[in-house]
């Protein structure tokens, strides 16, 4: 690992590592995140730009809902070919109408030429005197996940198959060109849960990064992580079911709660209509198990989506 | 203009448009900025990457300097074709020695694939219940620059001339290579300076932000602007002068100062050792007007760089 944190700095609660840093500035705490997404890598060349000014905000919105932070102020780093006014004009719209549902004020940024490339950093507030990390899960805590897990999988990698059921394509294609960041669930979250991260790069590899962080393991029962009905008709085996899981592009948060916690967090997920499924609970064996159809299953090598392979 | 900052922003105090955007958080003001450097656009493929890692914390630098504000906090958003050890560790060197020097600290980022993309965030602490911007200066006020100017372009432009004085050369290659954020002098003229700029752009082009932010002119000695004498060899004429001029990565201050502050400025400068110089004077007639041997200069269309042409 190349990029380290310095050695004392006694305002940085969280380092890099986490899904944001957390910093001390006078009487407040911010949370701080950064996230690039690249043409040709992080989404298809001629993708529609009022999708993209979506997503450019909305994956920087999810990594501070893992923090339980409230999203205030945005900068935008934005490389392009040429400037293009209709594209622009198009990806200022997606990325305002998000911006302006969470009051969130873009403050700043640079416009560069070159590959188009996005990059958005985000700063929230921190309510509590403590943040959402990854490195607090404990033994016997439930394993947790807000909304549905694999709707982008299916329309990225089952579409020929998906496209039968219309309702549910469209449902799971508006999930990957406009994902929802569960700002306000992270919030909430902030006061219970014992761990959290949201689910970029697979639930499993984002799961082991809690595991790692806490040094515990876990069992999860496959099946009870919550999708679409037609998973099974658009992965009929175990395996093509595991690598729509292992997909990512979720940006739902998984995370980690106490039993005695369950009736106030269900009860103020009610206001905002998000559900929340216990997929497992943490163990002390160091070791992520899972289960499927009461059977152990064998894990693929590679957990999720790596950003070098 | 398709950026547009919020209506209302109680704890925004600059928006876009300067240098860096203030921010109140809590008991306290913070600059942040961003600035990206793309391969190709920026600098040249195969730049040295230790270079490369010192110059795109340095460029953040001269922003914030230009603020007035104390660097703090550094996100990094890297986007590379592959991962290459040797390239990353000597452009984390790069990155991080003048981190430590500025008592900066990394506090998280992003590394993603696709072209060679650096994107820096910066945030900064205000000390005073000001920071410097463009648009307060005055009519009457003396118009400075720290240090030296078209050193970046003697190298870029005349590198075949300049080569000549082995010394100088040496110099001006070191100062576009490296570039030297004037962040202590910022500090200081937070509190004295009407208004400051980074000269990234070109010292004309930077300074028509002033005039224009401001609503004043300027007349300009171009024969004070503070060079290396072997720029008349370099450029014999005015117009290769003029080029010189406004090339542009300068990362000098431009600032406008009153004169009763004239000796405070310059006692507090002595312990950086860093001059500043006099080049002209804000008045009111909203036009920038040049001078070169007494006589008054045609100046180009093109007064600066341009991010996009």
């Amino acid at each position: 690992r190349y990029f380290r944190r310095s050695k004392d700095c006694p305002d940085l609660d969280l380092g890099i590592g986490d899904d944001a840093a957390v910093i001390r500035s006078g009487n407040e705490r911010l949370a701080i995140t950064t996230d690039t997404l690249v043409e040709g890598v992080h989404f298809e060349v001629g993708s529609d730009a009022h999708c993209l000014g979506h997503k450019a905000l909305a994956v920087n919105l999810s990594d501070l809902a893992a923090m339980g932070a409230e999203p205030r102020w945005a900068l935008l780093a934005l490389t392009m070919p040429s400037v293009d006014t209709n594209w622009l004009a198009a990806f200022c719209d997606g990325f305002f109408r998000l911006a302006d549902y969470h009051k969130v004020d873009l403050i700043g940024g640079d416009t560069t030429r070159g590959a188009l490339t996005i990059t958005v950093q985000l700063i929230g507030t921190l309510a509590e005197d403590r943040a959402l990390c990854r490195h607090n899960a404990q033994v016997g805590d439930g394993i947790y996940v807000t909304g549905r897990i694999a709707d982008s999988a299916l329309v990225a990698l089952f579409a020929d198959t998906l496209k039968a059921y219309k309702q549910s394509y469209e449902q799971c294609t508006a999930r990957l060109m406009r994902p929802t960041a569960r700002v306000a669930e992270g919030i909430i979250l902030a006061r219970y849960a014992t761990a959290a991260i949201d689910i970029s790069d697979g639930i499993l590899k984002d799961l082991s990064r809690i595991l790692s962080a806490s040094d515990v393991g876990a069992e999860i029962e496959i099946d009870d992580i919550p999708t679409i009905p037609e998973i099974k008709q658009c992965c009929p085996t175990l395996e093509l079911l595991l690598k729509a899981l292992i997909y990512g592009e979720d940006y739902e948060l998984l995370f980690t709660l106490k039993d005695e916690y369950i009736a106030v967090v269900k009860q103020a997920y009610a206001a905002s209509a998000t559900p929340f499924t216990r997929i497992g609970t943490i163990d002390e064996t160091r070791v992520l198990k899972c289960r499927w159809q009461s059977k152990p299953v064998v894990l693929p090598e590679r957990l999720g989506y790596d950003h070098f392979t």
